[in-house]
């Protein structure tokens, strides 16, 4: 049996966590979870475990990566055993590598548990197909990443394999919406792209179908949860089911 | 209560199943699933259900896809409720499109559930991590076409896509790997680019760390299960597990 897991917790709604998740949380001596983890809605599966949030919190600045390696091989080193709680799908955007090397070279056993990634939380909720015959074969997940004159070789390389894929779905990408889409525009993807919004996959909150266009003009409406942005003809006929806005909440 | 749910199963193995898909197959009368759904595994969850394969058997033809949307809707229509478990996630190479679209015709309520993605599987069965800091920030899963004078349009469009991404997953790309390895690289992505080879995502098979050159001069060993190709610089440091078989099977 491994000491430390590594595990896809899914993209924030408890039940979209796999039972084998659900399984391991059982055995934990120790949870380390991110923030956008809904620990309230697990915490009956390991109620007597140490429970220990080491995601940032708005406000408060997040715990570096090193601290966090640090605890999981400390707490892991004295016979305990340990979960590592990410958000999503751990090999996505999850800082996987570092904490894996962590584990490694303290010689500690180690396994990884995929999760469910939230641009498929987003497109189950958009009732909406990232792949579709004849329109959409290829689909990146990216994290944009804008200049900032800092020292960031191959600023546009994100640009590029947006371009490519048919599909494109862009992880934290909220904040500066209006700019990627300038961006993506200006690189030659066509300005009515058919793009999505979805804050918080996987559980409630804002989804809105509108254009590249659209959102480069006048951005995004205010959003607390993480937000994910769906590009792509896939999106061209998505029926906005309950539980969305009408486009025009942009100029409200 | 949704009419029909069109479920994301995972890539086989019944634990990597969500529990939110677990509790609504408890739910359910009629369960139509995929030839790579572990159905055995799951019928525990739902033995009063009738279970229907709809999936391609070795040396059997698959049902019709307007086959399935038929049986689906009519076993909805006479009230019943119906789960359709599909492998990995529905929106990724999964024909969701035409099931909701059926679904919809027929005024039926739909609901969507995510899952894991066989590339998330496999990158946790490899212990590797998709995006890396510094290496790689953006992942296109794609399925490659090869041409075979049919009347494809942008046959080569899938290589665009894999080329400027920095990491590609190759979702059904087992059987002419060898064929799509020269593409890759002829098309310009380096032929000592790191390739890791998983058969059976999620559960027991093949893993191979090797090289598109590799692959695309001795193809790949004889593999029963479905098989993801991915590749990029994130896979440089893959350290194979048990589990894992040495390269030099590619030679046996």
């Amino acid at each position: 049996m491994a000491t430390v897991s590594l595990i896809g917790a899914g993209p924030g709604e408890p039940e979209l966590m796999t039972r084998k998740a659900w399984r391991i949380l059982g055995e934990a001596d120790v949870v380390l979870y991110d923030a956008l983890i809904d620990a309230e809605g697990m915490k009956e599966a390991a109620p007597d475990a140490r429970w220990i949030s080491v995601g940032k919190r708005a406000g408060r600045p997040a715990p570096e990566q090193a601290f966090i390696c640090r605890t999981l091989v400390a707490y892991a080193r004295r016979g305990l055993r340990v979960l590592r709680l990410k958000g999503g799908d751990p090999s996505l955007f999850g800082r996987l590598a570092e904490e894996l090397e962590a584990c490694r070279a303290a010689g500690l056993d180690v396994e990884v548990v995929p999760g469910v990634t939230s641009a498929c939380a987003a497109a189950a909720d958009l009732q909406a197909s990232l792949t579709l015959r004849g329109v959409a074969r290829s689909v990146v997940f990216l994290t944009p990443r804008l200049g900032r004159g800092e020292q960031e070789p191959c600023d546009d390389h994100w640009l590029q394999a947006a371009l490519t894929a048919d599909t494109a779905v862009l992880y934290m990408a909220g904040k500066r919406a209006d700019q990627v889409c300038r961006k993506l525009i200006e690189a030659g993807r066509p300005a009515l792209t058919p793009l999505c919004v979805v804050e918080n996959a996987g559980g409630t909150g804002l989804r809105l179908q509108t254009t590249l266009m659209e959102v480069a003009r006048y951005g995004l409406p205010p959003m607390q949860g993480p937000v994910s942005l769906l590009l792509g003809d896939a999106f061209a006929d998505v029926r906005l089911a309950q539980n969305t806005e009408p486009l025009n909440v942009l100029e409200g």
